[in-house]
């Protein structure tokens, strides 16, 4: 669609080529990688294997799955998993349409509550496109049912930390003190070098590092869980706009 | 019963008194506290809130029930909570005896098969015992609904975390990977002043502290996750002896 836009993140030596065929088999770090982007700030992805060409499809908002599959077309990808790292509560999941028009089944959170979901994944398991690894993180705080998924390098987080901030947690299934652990137990543990690839960016950022996050990102920084809580219960909430569509996407989304 | 024995783990200030009144109220660190502890080496502990007398039962191995009663009444408490901090496999658990015999709810993980539970909690989910608070972080890898209970200046750690060793995790929901999360992302990211109560000893230790096992435990030493898993995996289960009555402790126990 003409307002979907795409960020190209790839490194060359995982351009993916026309024939389908690579030389060298997938090292750590070499995997096809692609953010999409679409108004008010939502971002997508897709991951793939080069070898096998078989794909993952991140968190779709609704207005991405065309372009998505243009690019999975493209590039000769066979789309085995959309995942939908949590309940959206701003937006439309296209993930219902890439499962209609694909063999690819939809991946969330044991806990999510849609219907459509085909595979519910647990903190610490692994999926695998031909010999790369998507490992999904149980990161709530923003939702009950979110996970960051942790591929060779980089973390695709979701709302669970964005580019110096995180998501909210005053929506139906947040809750602060989750996204305490998240923040300061899961992602403080996390090495400095990943890149973060976040579910939201208002600025037009594609990416961060993990390190300038624990570094700079006033979330990341409070002293306790009490001043972190109180200030996401309480002053947070304040500062922000009510979200665009929230009872239909939620309603929509749970479905 | 006479094969229980009690090791006496009360700070000079919080002894209970035979009235019941305490002078001050309840500071951070001045809880009741007894741990008990029976053959097998099992450990169960009684916490109180010197105040209001509240206090919560956890991991009651069945003929620590009436040791644990004696206590409670011969202290003047008031039983509130009896907590189980998992589904356990190695042992019969006496919460139902508990719940028949006091007005104590059973506390359990939300993912706890057992229909006997009363408040099913989440990670970072808190009940009090008037002032104290019990802070309840989901920590499995030995069990899938293992709970570490977090108090003032302690936490009482089941098999998440044992004195030099944690839990196995080759039993019926076990699972390695996550238990890496547990000691690599979870009791990493706590302070080190925290005294470590398990929920077994096999050398008739009390307690730790989080620093020596940070420092010192070889479980919490490993590179990698891989080789962390790998070894729990593979190896770990060679080195250990068949469970004690397992299958009738389990199916006790989730019933």
């Amino acid at each position: 669609m003409a307002d979907a836009e795409r960020a190209l993140e790839l490194p060359g030596e995982t351009l993916p080529t026309e024939n389908g065929n690579e030389d060298s088999g997938p090292t750590e770090d070499a995997h096809i990688f692609e953010q999409f982007r679409v108004e008010r700030g939502c971002l997508g992805y897709v991951v793939a294997d080069p070898e096998t060409r078989l794909a993952a499809l991140v968190d779709p908002e609704v207005e991405m799955a065309e372009p998505m599959l243009d690019f999975v077309f493209e590039h000769g990808l066979k789309p085995a998993y959309v995942v939908d790292t949590h309940t959206h509560a701003d937006h439309f999941s296209g993930s219902r349409e890439l499962k209609a028009k694909t063999v690819a089944k939809i991946v969330m959170h044991e806990v999510a509550p849609a219907s459509c979901v085909d595979i519910r994944v647990e903190d610490g398991d692994r999926l695998w496109l031909g010999g790369l690894p998507l490992k999904f993180l149980h990161t709530p705080g923003h939702a009950k049912d979110l996970v960051s998924v942790l591929l060779p390098g980089k973390i695709l987080s979701a709302d669970a930390l964005l580019i110096g901030a995180c998501g909210r947690t005053d929506l139906p299934n947040g809750n602060a003190t989750r996204q305490y652990h998240t923040l300061y137990y899961v992602y403080r543990s996390l090495p400095e070098e990943l890149s973060v690839y976040p579910g939201h960016d208002y600025q037009g950022r594609s990416h961060s590092t993990l390190g300038e996050e624990k570094r700079g990102n006033p979330k990341m920084l409070f002293d306790s869980e009490e001043a972190f809580v109180r200030y996401m219960e309480r002053e947070n909430p304040g500062k922000l706009s009510p979200v665009y569509q929230l009872a239909d996407a939620l309603k929509a989304n749970m479905a």
